[in-house]
C-alpha cells in the first residue's frame, strides 16, 4: 500500500488537478514553496499544465505566475484561452506581466491584449514593445503621479482613498507631472505628512529630479546605479513624459539574468529552453543555431579539401587536425570570456581594440610556445620525424597566437557592430581558428614535404 | 597644444599619481565615478597602482577599494606593505575585505592579519576561513546583539553612545544572545523605542528567530529567500552561535556573480582574470586549463591513429573528422546549458538523471537525423560516393544522440560528484564526444571500406 507521503510532488499533484480541487492544488503549491513548486509543475502531463491555471482564481494564478521563471510562466500561458488569460495577466504587476506577453507570438498577444481593458492593454503594448534590457522593459508603471496644482491635503486624501490598489506599489516616492505627464519634480512622501494640509505639492517636491530615459541600455543603467545609492528612480520617454519607475531590485536582476543569458547564448541556446516545453519547439531552436554552425564548419574544412593530397602524403597530420582545432578554439575562447567579463565590470570599452590586443598577444605568444613545443614533443614521438613534430608544433604556436588575439577583440568588434557579442564570438572565432589553422599546418606540411615524407 | 582635457582620464590620474597629490586623485576618481575609475585604474602602470593606495589616507583608500571589482581591489592590495594594507583593510566593511583577503596568498594574507587588530584579525581570519558562495563566505559580521538580561533603555543607550560607529551598520534589527553568543531572539528596532525603559529585551524579543547556517550554500539560500521576504537573516555556526548576518542584497550579488563565474569556468578560465594582472598569472592560469584540455584532446586523437589506415585509404575522411568532433561539440554543450540554467532555476535535481535523459535523447534524434541528412548530402556531393555520404551521415547522426544525452546528464553527474559543473564538463563531454565521434566514423568507414574505396 503507498501512501500519500511515497509520491512524487507532480503526481500529487496531477492528481488534484485532475480531480479539480483548486483549494488543495493552492494547499499542496503552499507547502512545496516556490522552487519545488516550479519543479513539480515542470514534471506535469501537458494536460496538467495547461489547466492548473484555469482551476485558480485569476488573483491566485497571478501569484503563482509571479512566482515561476518567466519563461516557464509564458509556457502556462500559452496553453490558456485569451480571456483567461487576460484575467489573469491583469493581476500581475505591469513588469511581470509584460515579461509574459513579450514571449508570447504576436497573434496570441494580440487576442490577449484585445480581452483586456483599454488602459492596462495600453499599458501592456507599451511595455512589450521595449526591448528587455533597456529601462523601458526592466521598468514598472505602478506609480504616483500628482498633477503640480494639487494640494498636499488632496495628495493625502488620494493615497487613504486609494490605499488598497497603492498597497501594492513598492515606492517611497511620488512624482509631480504637468498637463502632459512630463516630470516636474519628485515628492518624497514622508515629506508631504510634516506639511500643512494646503501646501501646493509643487512648492515642497524636489525639482530638476534625477531620471533615466526609456532607451537607456542595461550599461548605462549600471553606470547610473553605482554612482547612486536610489532605491528607484524615474523613467521617462522620449518626450519627457513619466511612463516608469526602475526599481533598483529589478535592475539588479536584470544584470543576473543577463550574465546567465550570456552564458546560455555562449553555448549555443539563443532563447530560453526549459525541458517542459514543447519537443518540436526545443528541437527547432537548438537546430537554428546549429544549422548556422555547421556551415562555418564547411568553411574551415574546405581548407582541409583544398590540401587533400598534402594529407594523402603524410596521414599523421590528420591526427592532429581535430586537436589544432579544439585547442585553438579553447585558447580563443578563454580570452573572449575576459573580454565578456571586462565590458561587463567596465574596465574595457569597445574602443580599446589596440590595448585588449597588446595584453591578449602576449599571453599568446607564452601559450602558444609551451602548447606549440607540447604538442612538438608528442608529434615527434608518434611520427618519429623531427620536422614533423616542429610543422605541428608550429601550426599551433602561431594559431594560439592568432586565436587568442582574435578571441580578446571579437567582442570588442561585436559590440561596435551591435551584434550580441554573447551569441556571435564564439562561431566566428571558431571558424576563423579553424580555417587558419588547417591552413597553417597544412601548408607548412606542404612546403616541408621533402623531408615529412622521407622521414619515415 | 593640448589641454588637459585631452588627456586619456588615466594619464592624468598617472601624472597626479606620480606627482604626489592625493586631493587631486580623490578629486579625479569622484569626477569619473565608480566604473570609469576601475577603467583608468587598470590602464596604470604597475607603479602607478602600487602607489595609489598609499597616497591616499586609509578610509578613502577603503571607499575606493569597496567600488572597484573585487579582482581588481585584491590586485591594488597585493601590492602594499603590510601595516598599510591592514590600515586599510580595517576601514573596510566585514564582507568587502574578506573577499579580498581571501584572493591573496596565505603568506601575504598571515602578514596583513598579524598588522590588524587582535578582534579584526579574527574576524577577518574566520571570514576569510569559509568558501566564498555559502551564508559564511557572504555574511557581515558588523551586527548588533545584546544580552538576554539588558533592558530596553540601556540597549538605546548603547545605541546612541555608538550612532557613529553603528552608522554604517544597514541592519533593521537587533538580536538577543545568550554569555556563549547562542541566538535566543530578534529585536526589532521599531519596537525598542515603543517599551518602557526598564522592560527587559527578553521579554520583548520574536523567540525562535529564523536563521541560516553559515555553511549554507548559495542553492539552500536561494530556498530560503525566494519563500521569505527577509531583508537579512542571522547566521550561526554549528555550535548556534550568533556568527553574523546576511543581507538579501549580498545575496543576490552573490547569485549574479556565480553567473558570471559559471560562465568564465565553462570558458576555461578558472580564476578571475583581469587584464591589468601581471602577465605570467594570466599565462599560467590559463595554461593550467589548457594543458589539462590538450591531455584529453590526445584521447581523441589516438582513436585517430588506431584507424590510421582507414583514413590512408578514403582520405577525404580527414575533411568530415573535424566537423563531426566540432558538431558534437555544439550539440552537447547545448544540453550541458539547458541543464546547468535548470539547476540554478531548481527545476530538476540531481537525482533527475532519467528525467533529463528521456527530454535530451528526443532532441537528440530529432536533430542527429536532421543535422546527419545535411552533412550526408554535402559528403555524398564531396565524394560522389552513396556510402561515403551514409557513414559520414551515420556517424554525425549517432553521435548528436550520444552528445545531446551525455551532455544533458554530465551537469547532474558532476553536482552529485561534487565537482564544479561549470568547470568540468565542458572538458569532459568534448573527450567523450571526439572519442565515440571518431572511433564512429573511422568504424564505419572500415565495415563498408569495398563500398568506399571502391566509389571512386
Amino acid at each position: 500500500m503507498s501512501s500519500e507521503l511515497d509520491l512524487a510532488p507532480w503526481v500529487k499533484l496531477e492528481e488534484l488537478i485532475e480531480a479539480g480541487e483548486p483549494a488543495a492544488v493552492l494547499a499542496e503549491i503552499d507547502v512545496l514553496g516556490p522552487r519545488d513548486s516550479a519543479r513539480a509543475i515542470s514534471r506535469l502531463s501537458a494536460e496538467g499544465r495547461a489547466q492548473i491555471l484555469t482551476l485558480l482564481e485569476p488573483e491566485k494564478a497571478a501569484d503563482l505566475l509571479e512566482e515561476l521563471p518567466d519563461a516557464q510562466a509564458t509556457d502556462l500561458v500559452r496553453h490558456l484561452a485569451p480571456e483567461v488569460a487576460a484575467d489573469i495577466l491583469s493581476e500581475m504587476s505591469s513588469d511581470e506581466s509584460a515579461d509574459v506577453l513579450g514571449e508570447l507570438d504576436e497573434e496570441q498577444l494580440e487576442e490577449i491584449l484585445q480581452e483586456m481593458d483599454r488602459e492596462a492593454a495600453e499599458d501592456a503594448r507599451r511595455l512589450v514593445s521595449y526591448p528587455a534590457d533597456v529601462a523601458g522593459g526592466l521598468m514598472i508603471t505602478e506609480l504616483l503621479a500628482f498633477p503640480e496644482r494639487a494640494t498636499t491635503g488632496e495628495v493625502i486624501d488620494d493615497l487613504r482613498r486609494h490605499a488598497d490598489e497603492y498597497a501594492h506599489y513598492s515606492i517611497q516616492y511620488s512624482y509631480v507631472v504637468d498637463q502632459e505627464r512630463k516630470l516636474l519634480g519628485v515628492l518624497p512622501l514622508r515629506d508631504l505628512l510634516m506639511t500643512p494640509a494646503l501646501t501646493p505639492i509643487h512648492s515642497i517636491m524636489i525639482k530638476n529630479p534625477l531620471f533615466v530615459c526609456d532607451t537607456d541600455s542595461l550599461e548605462s543603467l549600471t553606470e547610473f546605479f553605482d554612482e547612486r545609492d536610489f532605491l528607484g528612480v524615474p523613467v521617462l520617454d522620449a518626450e519627457r513624459r513619466l511612463v516608469g519607475v526602475l526599481r533598483r531590485r529589478d535592475f539588479r536582476e536584470a544584470l543576473g539574468d543577463k550574465a546567465q543569458q550570456d552564458y546560455l547564448r555562449s553555448q549555443g541556446i539563443v532563447e530560453e529552453e526549459l525541458r517542459s516545453m514543447p519537443l518540436w519547439l526545443r528541437s527547432k531552436r537548438r537546430l537554428s543555431w546549429l544549422s548556422a554552425n555547421i556551415l562555418l564548419n564547411l568553411c574551415g574544412a574546405t581548407v582541409i579539401a583544398f590540401y587533400q593530397d598534402t594529407l594523402a602524403q603524410v596521414i599523421a597530420l590528420a591526427v592532429f587536425l581535430p586537436i589544432i582545432s579544439d585547442m585553438s578554439g579553447c585558447s580563443g575562447n578563454q580570452a573572449v570570456a575576459v573580454s565578456m567579463r571586462e565590458l561587463s565590470l567596465g574596465l574595457i570599452k569597445p574602443l580599446d581594440l589596440v590595448h585588449v590586443w597588446l595584453k591578449e598577444a602576449s599571453v599568446g605568444i607564452i601559450n602558444g610556445l609551451v602548447l606549440g613545443i607540447l604538442i612538438a614533443v608528442v608529434a615527434l614521438a608518434y611520427e618519429g620525424n623531427l620536422f614533423f613534430g616542429l610543422v605541428v608544433g608550429a601550426a599551433l604556436a602561431l594559431n594560439t597566437l592568432l586565436a587568442v588575439s582574435m578571441g580578446g577583440i571579437i567582442p570588442l568588434a561585436m559590440r561596435r557592430l551591435r551584434v550580441d557579442p554573447a551569441l556571435a564570438s564564439g562561431p566566428l572565432l571558431t571558424t576563423i581558428t579553424d580555417m587558419c589553422g588547417f591552413f597553417l599546418i597544412l601548408s607548412l606540411a606542404s612546403l616541408f614535404m621533402p623531408y615529412l615524407a622521407g622521414g619515415e
